[in-house]
């Protein structure tokens, strides 16, 4: 029975971590480094959490070659806390920010910081159901502008841009919750770089931010709350409150399984191979389709749906039942969606396609 | 040798968990409800997950007797958060704020409250060093107020308020991070009572807010950070971002566990039990000393030094080696301090004053 043992979990997030690093914690639960006290329990002013924290922002560093000009952060909640915290803290007086709006979370984001401040759409393919992401031609900029924000991979609408933006000279803001780790970047590109944790990275709770020094100075004073003021963050090598002690736990080991696969270079290679293999065959398919324009499909989160709609809740319920978890299209779009995020072993992507072909040959006399 | 099993864990947070529940938490790590994920992967928005956040909230009720015309919310983050929420949501304009200032804690959430809105202090026993509680007849109210807040148990300084602060009138809002749970309470007394989940919930990075539904109507429009708005986070029942499912998990059980050792009043009369048991030794003792006034000595945190001082690092070195965990007092008033939250058995308060009577015995020649 495939429920009574792990399955290959497609979730968009919170989404699969390596079973070897799940066995880990485990056997370690009610007694971490010898202390006889769990990581659940453990203070986060320890000498043994201070050097996990350490470990786990020096491990992140030698994955993305982040340098030394850049701080970063281990916050506690979820991304979303961004959405605010980037127009308060580097939306300068007088200017704007300006946000490439390619689905449904780069227009959360926008929302937000219209909410708080002065914002405009660089561009936008909202009314096409953000299918694609609008030619670069097309893409208007307003002077001054604080900063140009984007979402490298959207995981709703399955978009992934296959280049950095051009911004015109303005800092680069990027929401990588769902792609950092998974490809490699040049960090020196950007101002700002944040990630929710619950994809790559660790347990739903944490926020890692990557941040340019010379904005920190640049921050307005009061009245920013201090818990969003990233200066303070900063300044307090993100114990300024206690820290998500266990989700830091957990990505300390992700780091440290990701170094261990060979690196992002590595797992964007396999990355790609996996989401290759499953387009090639929703391509080859005349009993599945995918809406998003080849260019800009994403390599996490493959939406995809049956040409009929009705067999889908059967299509999940049988997938399910095969030991395929969580392959529901978000509640906004719908449809069918297979988020392949560093975990995800190509082994699940075969059983995945293996599975499809069968209920499509099934279904389709 | 104590090192390779259990300690007892003093920490005043992170601090320590019954172990049931952690080998509950252990036995089921690598698959929750026979989903075949862990809970560290589980989806939201999944059905077990709602369920998971529908019973702790549920749990919680009943042991708090929470009335139906107040809101639970299990926010992401830290408590600390709260200090800026607070003034945001509840400072109303052309008002002011009451803080009583009787430790480090609450003198934080009034400097918070300083840097984003207009607070002044009700009482402070700050030059004082916080030994004491002022006394209510010296207490300074201002017209017109739109909360009073206060800190029923400070954990750095240990000291509990023994009453229920009267207000004139006005909102009254208590930071119960280190006591909820641990006592019961009139919550009808409150506006709003906040808990960062480290002391008798849960792991670090959960908040729980009680808060009474008259106030929500009254927050102000934007531009507060939605994120630190209650009202969006109530009408979205603590799911407007991705809560920190697995601490949500650890506070389910622990409310359960509660519930199993018979609820908040028998662990109040436990709790009493262990501090007056610690009291009475240090008391008794002209080796140890503490420098709280009596009627307002904490109940969660007991703060006290050494007489001759230069003892603590070697008293701290072989309490470790006993088994005794984290007695270090904080950074910022030094000393040792013991805490004795829900999970803290008698046999850990015993243990502690064996090793104590023996320490003093062997340094007393």
């Amino acid at each position: 029975m495939a429920m009574t043992t792990r399955v290959y979990n497609f979730g968009a997030g919170p989404a699969m971590l390596p079973e070897s690093l799940l066995k880990e914690a485990q056997t370690e639960l009610l007694n971490w480094h010898n202390l006889g006290v769990s990581v659940l329990e453990v203070g986060h002013r320890t000498s043994e959490c201070v050097a996990l924290l350490e470990h786990a922002e020096r491990t992140l560093r030698e994955l993305l070659g982040i340098p030394s000009n850049y701080q970063v952060l281990f916050l506690g909640g979820a991304a979303r806390t961004q959405f605010a915290m980037i127009p308060m803290n580097l939306l300068y007086p007088e200017e704007q920010a300006g946000y490439l709006v390619t689905g449904v979370w780069s227009h959360m984001a926008f929302s937000e910081a219209l909410r708080l401040k002065r914002a405009y759409c660089v561009a936008s393919d909202e009314a096409n159901q953000y299918k694609t992401i609008p030619d670069p031609k097309t893409w208007e900029f307003k002077e001054p502008t604080s900063y140009i924000y984007y979402t490298p991979n959207e995981t709703i609408n399955g978009i992934r841009f296959p280049y950095i933006p051009k911004t015109k000279g303005s800092t680069l803001i990027a929401d990588m919750t769902s792609c950092l780790l998974a490809e490699p970047i040049d960090v020196t590109r950007f101002g700002l770089i944040f990630a929710g944790a619950q994809k790559n990275i660790a347990n739903a709770g944490l926020t890692v931010v990557i941040i340019r020094e010379d904005l920190l100075s640049r921050i307005p004073n009061p009245p920013i709350p201090s818990m969003l003021d990233y200066k303070i963050q900063a300044q307090h090598h993100s114990l300024y409150a206690t820290p998500p002690v266990f989700n830091c736990y957990i990505a300390a080991k992700m780091f440290d399984w990701i170094k261990a696969q060979g690196g992002v270079e590595t797992l964007f290679h396999l990355n790609c191979q996996k989401a290759a293999r499953l387009y090639q065959y929703l391509d080859s398919s005349d009993f599945y389709t995918t809406k998003i324009d080849k260019e800009v499909r994403s390599l996490m989160n493959v939406c995809f749906s049956l040409k009929n709609e009705k067999l889908e809740p059967e299509f999940l319920h049988l997938a399910e039942r095969a030991g395929l978890y969580a392959l529901k299209g978000h509640r906004l779009v719908g449809g069918i969606r297979a988020s392949l995020y560093n975990a995800m072993p190509m082994a699940g992507v075969d059983a995945l396609i293996d599975f499809m072909s069968e209920f499509a040959k099934e279904h389709s006399r």
